[in-house]
């Protein structure tokens, strides 16, 4: 039998990325991987007891890294919510088509509300997947846009359970209900009454699989934990009534419920025997915004809405049965605009020029058959700031002051600037900085001056100024 | 009798700043005076014989200079077109209401064209002066809108004559034409055909003049010389004749029929009794864009498009015969946006703080009852570039490289970054630049990303770069 072209090849890329024989099989879609990919709210990098925390026991997480690869150096592509979302749904960086910064309800004078949102230029990995077969599914936190045009489901998601805006109550939904007290939406079923919200997600992410069990899928289990609005459960709270700050027992208390649905999630891949057809992803949409839920991002610096490690680096593990290792730590940098094109390939779609990701496929790096990094720098832009990685350096630029350079290999917790030391290599990353700085567009949108001020201020926190004489 | 409050606030104000006693005159209106802002567009600093040209002279030009105040450090708030002319009619830095860079035809996704002009929460001169008792006239170009809504008779002006568009032919127009060979339009009179248009501006400037010196007017003669496209008269080019480059030959015939005209205006002045009651000030909306119009902005370094001194450094001049003193030059920096409160106080409105100008009345400074500089410090901000000048000293912040710093006194030309041998001072500067920088709202419309990239460019131009390691 002559194999048409395109099947041949998406056979062959999985032999190469998989290392393993799979084109012979008579039903293309059984070789198809489902993919997973758990998504937590505003999660302090130190808030897992895989990172470190002697308060949060979070076995199940955990686990995914010690039956997969732990990567201690994940990134996400922004400081904030909405275009951390766009960047991992697109595997571009979404500053590359104008998505700078959060969404708010309110419209700017000038911005066209039609624009405020993914713009439909730009493919999600549900509408990548969907050609090749997937039935892709969103349960939880879309943030991505609230026109009609905006939706889930018109952005490839055959299902949705869940809500637009960037965040809910825990407890409760209104039938008028705005905002955090929106009702809960769904296309597949008449949502019930909200129990914990983070129980009802994983609820969903249960049935989800269980329903499409015999189909490759594709589940964003966005998880809005542990987002405020800061709420626990009576039940959990008590776990962690030793800890006498609330704000911090509630926290607490909401990565522990976050843990126990991951937990609920691969138990029901075990169950339905997916576990070795399933890649599942866990990260945060990035670092803790340690002012207002307590998180703790230690020993990196900084917090959610700004680019030192604190704002970006974030927990970040993949497991995969039988193709990749086990308990494996890479130390090398990735970034979560690498899932997109990770996903496709192994869903044996050939990459093409005209993806234009700026992720990439991690398989061959995680399987040993590429030995280097898979990413010689990285950039970010957020608002008025800007950064660069490039090997173990990092260089962040602000309007107010002079660029900051950091050697991470030394100083994980960027508290030694060495820009005026290490002048040519300064130099050298602004440039690179400042090159893809101005080729990229305009923003569509903007929340306003206020947050220019509030990140000068937040990085203002982490540093006492050199005072100008 | 008893005067209103109001009147008597303003003749006190004649009094304090022309320390002359009119408050005695029964016609209040016949002591308010007339005001002439002429503008040349895209002239190069050193193009005048007044700032040292040995090829052009423009004797008309000059004589300003004699018989009032010439400014050796006038600046104008942005290095291109409309917004430089946004400042100019308002009195305020531009980017404080968004209006960053030059209008497009072409409208932008994601913004609405309605915003793409002056924002009408902008109030122009025209608008300020009118409840004064004035009448206002364009003659030229406008370039802040093209919207009804934005149009120069929804602005304040009474009359216009002219085209709503950065630039012109000086030769033809057409019925149906569009851009730079639009009609001609006006309110007040059927446009003729074009002879040349700095002769045609000329004749309604002093056909202004003549129909209203019985009215205190204001007269913005928008000039477009020399501003491409580069046509000149044949006659005009024979007096340059002896200039190989073709092109400097035109910009030099340009300039001369602008001094002409110049000329004509002052001229007419004089002969209508109106030398002693007008303002007449002369400017250039931005440096020479010496690679476009082959104009020369020596001995400063850079030009249109860009924040050092040849792109915002304009010749300035300001005459008012028996109110400002003759042939004085002074030293102290100021900006084209002095010129909205200096008219307003003049006419003899008090200013206050809901008219939130970032100029100041140069009367004071010039007739010697104050002594200090007009200005602390000025800002600008042009796409991703900002400057900021403190004294003698100039720093200019870019993405894509460390920030400049110049002592202007010793290094007009901006030749010795000295920022590293200065760190306070660049901390200092950089400090206050950028506390300024984020409070500015978004910009309303942008011209797309190429003029970042080109603004980069045009910074290496003029400087060999430090070469990174």
């Amino acid at each position: 039998m002559k194999l048409p072209v395109t099947v041949l090849a998406a056979s062959l890329i999985q032999i190469v990325t998989t290392g393993e024989a799979i084109a012979g099989s008579s039903n293309a879609d059984q070789t198809k991987p489902n993919f997973i990919l758990i998504v937590a709210d505003d999660l302090g990098f130190a808030d897992l007891s895989l990172n470190g925390s002697k308060q949060i026991p979070t076995p199940h997480i955990d686990r995914l890294a010690q039956e997969g690869v732990n990567f201690t150096q994940g990134y996400v592509s922004s400081p904030v919510c909405a275009p951390s979302r766009a960047g991992l749904m697109t595997g571009k960086n979404q500053v590359r088509f104008g998505f700078d910064n959060n969404l708010t309800p309110e419209n700017q004078p000038g911005f066209d509300p039609d624009f405020k949102g993914l713009p439909l230029s730009e493919k999600t990995i549900a509408d990548l997947l969907k050609p090749l077969g997937y039935v892709s599914g969103l349960v939880g936190k879309w943030h991505l846009g609230y026109a009609t045009h905006h939706h889930p489901l018109n952005r490839g998601f055959d299902e949705f359970w869940g809500y637009q805006g960037g965040g809910h109550d825990y407890f409760r939904s209104e039938p008028d209900g705005v905002g955090y007290l929106s009702p809960i939406e769904s296309n597949y079923k008449t949502p019930q009454p909200i129990t914990y919200l983070t129980d009802d997600k994983g609820d969903e992410c249960v049935d989800f699989i269980r329903r499409h069990k015999d189909q490759p899928f594709f589940l964003f289990a966005s998880f809005n934990a542990p987002h405020g609005p800061m709420q626990a459960t009576e039940d959990d709270l008590e776990l962690f009534k030793h800890i006498e700050n609330v704000r911090r027992r509630t926290y607490c208390a909401m990565v522990h419920r976050l843990d126990v649905n991951v937990g609920r999630i691969m138990e029901t891949l075990k169950e339905e025997g997916l576990e070795e057809n399933t890649l599942v992803v866990f990260i945060s949409d990035n670092g803790g915004p340690c002012n207002q839920n307590a998180s703790i991002n230690a020993p990196l610096n900084g917090q959610k809405g700004i680019l030192l490690e604190g704002g970006i680096r974030v927990p970040f593990i993949m497991k995969y049965k039988g193709q990749l290792p086990e308990g494996k730590t890479i130390h090398h940098p990735v970034i979560s605009l690498d899932f997109a094109p990770t996903f496709l390939e192994l869903a044996g779609r050939r990459l093409v020029e005209e993806d234009d990701f700026d992720g990439v496929n991690l398989m061959p790096y995680l399987t040993g058959q590429v030995k280097e990094a898979p990413h010689e720098n990285l950039f970010w832009r957020f608002t008025i700031s800007a950064a660069i990685r490039d090997g173990d350096w990092k260089l962040v630029r602000l309007p107010d002051r002079l660029p900051m350079l950091y050697n991470l290999a030394k100083d994980i917790s960027e508290q030694n600037d060495v820009a005026l030391l290490n002048l040519g290599r300064t130099l050298n990353m602004l440039k690179q900085l400042g090159e893809w700085d101005v080729t990229l567009p305009h923003p569509l949108f903007f929340e306003g001056a206020e947050w220019k001020k509030r990140q000068v201020d937040l990085y203002d926190r982490e540093y006492q100024l050199i005072q100008p004489d």
